[in-house]
């Protein structure tokens, strides 16, 4: 007996699942590109063993958890911290038997696809997780970790990484991934340059983190030049660190390109916290067009992720703080939004901006379009809740026809779950081969070209866009 | 010969098939519930006959008569009453006539299979309904609706009904209700507390209707406590009624959550006639807040119809009054509306909100992650236009993969056309047993897991969601 | 070998596959309406041979030029004429190398079957186009293009085109269409009115083009009264040459409908170039019910072509002018919209106003259900983007429920690329089999009614919207 099924996510016709499997036989072997993705640098830094099947699958991943709470568990009850330190459920094993006898929720669902493609694949289980099975799973997995097979730097190794970024906030020192580097290993973790704390006024302690923007960089943060420099001082300390791309998360896509002294001004508005929230919206857009010109200099590749609604829950966001599965997308305008910034820089051929949405009815209407037409512009993958079979395929049916593949970035796997890498690349790669044996089997594609496109889909777009 | 496909709406691909059509041989005979709709329950309390095929099937059907209308056949000509009560076509056999020539409009649309199942199945005919079998179909009907078993109590039964739930408004006297229970029939029939003629101050008469609210229920209705007091009052009389859940039918989706003291001042302007459009919208917002912490208090499921434009053709309107087919769905935003009412109840593990939508781009991006996340919140299933295979298909494909089915509340036929209730909850069925044969046939779901959601979908989940 | 699959775009399973070729042999061989595109008039009138393979397939088509320059081609390097008539590559063998290098970019693109089609079909080719086989092509093609055969009437002839409309502005002298009727070629190419350039107060010199509209018809348009007389004199000018229908390409869809003494005065602005962006919208707005009405006295057919961003880069259009590959889909709102002019007109049934959006989020919510209600609304087919096989699939889907296939249009292929014609026509009448074949499969349309309305989409629904 199997958790999953080896011929999943192929289309069922026979003549096309044959050309499924073997498009994906054709990639399933190539290394993992992992470009963005949230991932603790510690894991590899300090390489400890993971504590616990709750805190390694249930305790972290806001996927798993909001699907519980959903239904009426409290976070409490699953072990989720509170922000005034009070008592929540301390034993892994009663957190992992009400993940185990809630398990049904996830039927349906990616999260089901990647935990039993974990169970199985990473962890040699075999029989459904139920409630009967809890504690045999439990004490499994927790036999598991022990093992130094299964300590962070074995499990990147056995899971074929040929490097993961993990993202961190600008004042970070990255001391992790400097501890790595001088531990001799060969795994490649590399950082991101994620400036959201000192680029978004609303930010909690945004004025603070100017002050100690200015001090890590010796920039006077107080002026907007200095402000300027201090950005590309850290990006330049941030790609010592391997970096190869920023990325930003801003609630929508808006972008400016306001002369300097109009940003200059701006700023100085910003600075000392006077911002309205239309003055912040055009800082933070006007602050992704600086990004894109620093880009031009220093090659990163910029990422925007535009359009959640961050901690829609207020009493969940007082009891729990951010990331608690309260993230709601919300409708996002491109097209006008995006036009100061690429009246500016859109059309450089040797610059890449990747869009990220959680709108899909702007991939055929807005994103596509424009990606098949502005040089600098690529679509990421689908993001959060669209990394899903149903995802992937609405995304290629929505933007193929209008911007080929090639105007796309490979797969981002962007997640904290570090067992999910694998199965959520696994799923990716076998959504895509179902899509290209599609097109092959009515006529749109020749089968020469999709095992082209199969391995370009896998790992060379994502090499290139993110100059890996 | 036969007018419907046994196979019909399931997958093509033969193992699929055979699978769609075990996981539908497995829950087709169980009990209809019918937890939503608007089925007249004079019906069952007087239990005469129909009077003719054309008022069964054309005259209230909106559905039937607008697709003739938009081919140019008048209103008039279809014995659509006017509100002048000028003459229009009275002949049953000729109104009856006109839609047998127009019956090819339907193909390809959800009412062309209601209408055969209900042709083959309910009233046994076999050939197709054509201009040249318009009078055999018309003889053939009336002569079975003057059989008792025809009428509407012996349907009642013979289409498997276990609760059939009629909608009616805050003044209504419920005498039909009193008359069915009091005349010993079995048959359940339960109303529904839908207020929007007291709630909506945009409502024709509304000043009017808060008089005669205050009156029924002998509360103060000029003061907001006693306006609230009134709610309490037929609530609980609808529930001696049967009923198990209000209904809300508003424009937007607007909630608000102001203290008590700003909402009794809004209630002040609303009640003189003095609200503005934005103060109208925020009126019902309030009170779908006021109405959550009602069904808080007992037990009644709420229900969110939102975005439709009532009446889009002013000359329709002032001819023809309202639900003549020109109601048009709205784009509408979920996300921001509903935050107030979720801050103040959302995380209620005891309270269920049925969110419905007309507007599909929202079920992935704003209600798949609202329901995904808050306790309080069910999807309904698609409404209206999108009560159909390709719209049930779309509505799974696009919240399963990220709330699950388990925050979806079963289906609802939502009709006012008896005779359509089994061929809709048939096309539900069936095309939620397709959905979970591909999930089956494409690895996503085991078998034993299909014919448990599939039973879940069909039964359990409505029966839960309506305390039925 | 050959370039295209003879079952292309046909389901895969074989039952649905067999009637699908049967719907399609069924009418592949119909004539070809093509009621609206961008054919130039001269080509026929002069009849002189197309001057080489760049020219005919590179340099005039924006959906294969924007694919170059999105990954990072210039435009100047493909032949596309600057606007200060600086350089641009100008043999055209290096442009069609370029084009040739690059045409994998197209892999899963309408573009590539199309163009595929045109090789194989029209020229004859039948290896694939490569960096290796450019040369080949240019020099089989250019033979070609020296043969009589391949002269623009011959290939209007051969492809079996019933009729064909052009597109022109208010202004226009229609001179190639009156030298086409008096050389005494049968071939019926028609003309449009599309009067943006007099209509629209931000289209380029609008001051003078009312100016020249005045002196074109002897009216005073400097008036109200003389401006509506004037579009009455060129709209019976254009029927003269063959008109059926006018069209209107606006940003929005907005309508209005003002009191004459209201529309006069706001004449007034506009006229005088005083008009604000709301102001000119509106004026937009008017005109489409001045035409409606104009269109209920002379018969005309509607056309409304809403929701393109035009020109989105500043850069290129600076650098070179309109209809570079820039223009962009915007969210486009119809509920509200239309109203007034609904109000006005929509419930003429001898009026024919057919809609185009770029905003498939629209199909369903909006366009359906109002086209499926007003008599005078129809819709047109998928437009630009999504004129492919996913775009028309996603159409079909998403409106016959709603309002079936009879308050649809037929198809348009809305090109300025004559070779790809025929190609167009192929692909659209092979998804709409498709989709039929699969209603069939599915139980929701009989196999008999699948072969009527695939001779009604193919034809005669466009001969009725159009009155060809």
């Amino acid at each position: 007996m199997a958790l999953t099924d080896p011929d999943r996510l192929f289309p069922v016709e026979s003549r096309l699942r044959d050309l499924a499997r073997s498009l994906y036989d054709s990639v399933k072997g190539l290394p993992i590109l992992s470009p963005h993705g949230h991932c603790d640098p510690r894991w590899f830094a300090d390489n400890a063993r993971f504590p616990n099947p709750a805190e390694l699958f249930v305790i972290p991943d806001h996927y798993v958890f909001r699907m519980l709470v959903s239904q009426g568990v409290p976070l409490t009850d699953l072990g989720v911290p509170r922000t005034d330190g009070g008592t929540t459920e301390s034993d892994p094993r009663t957190i992992w038997r009400r993940f185990a006898e809630n398990f049904h929720l996830f039927r349906g669902t990616p999260s089901s696809l990647w935990l039993n493609h974990s169970f199985e694949h990473v962890f040699g289980l075999t029989e459904p997780l139920t409630a009967a099975t809890a504690d045999a799973y439990y004490d499994h997995i927790e036999g598991k970790l022990a093992e130094d097979a299964f300590r962070p730097r074995a499990l990147f190794e056995s899971f074929g990484i040929e490097a993961l970024a993990t993202t961190e906030g600008a004042l970070d020192d990255l001391k992790w991934h400097r501890m790595m580097r001088e531990s001799g290993w060969q795994g490649r973790v590399i950082t991101t340059y994620r400036p959201d704390s000192v680029v978004d006024p609303e930010f909690e302690g945004f004025i603070q983190n100017l002050a100690d923007f200015g001090a890590l960089t010796g920039e006077d943060t107080a002026t907007w030049e200095g402000y300027l420099a201090a950005h590309r001082t850290r990006r330049a300390f941030f790609k010592e660190h391997g970096a190869t791309a920023s990325d930003h998360g801003h609630p929508t896509a808006r972008t400016e390109n306001l002369s300097q002294a109009d940003a200059a001004a701006l700023f100085d508005i910003v600075r000392r916290g006077e911002a309205t929230p239309d003055q912040a919206d055009a800082f933070r857009g006007q602050m992704l067009t600086e990004m894109a010109r620093m880009s031009l200099a220093d090659g990163l590749t910029l990422q925007i992720h535009a359009g959640s609604w961050r901690n829609h829950s207020a009493p969940v966001f007082a009891r729990h703080g951010r990331d608690k599965g309260f993230d709601i997308p919300m409708r996002t305008d491109w097209v006008a939004a995006l036009k100061p910034m690429l009246d500016a820089v859109g059309m450089e051929p040797d610059l890449t901006i990747i869009l990220f949405t959680l709108d899909e009815t702007t991939y055929g209407r807005e994103l596509a379009p424009l990606a098949g037409a502005y040089p600098a512009l690529k679509l990421g993958p689908p993001w959060w809740f669209f990394d899903s079979y149903e995802g992937i395929k609405r995304f290629r049916e929505a933007t193929t026809e209008t911007c080929g593949f090639y105007n796309t970035a490979g797969f981002n796997d962007d997640t904290r779950a570090f067992c999910s890498i694998p199965a959520r690349h696994d799923v990716a790669r076998r959504s895509d081969c179902a899509y290209l044996a599609t097109l092959v089997g009515t006529g749109r594609l020749r089968e020469s070209e999709a095992f082209e496109v199969a391995h370009d889909l896998t790992y060379r777009l994502a090499k290139e866009a993110y100059g890996l």
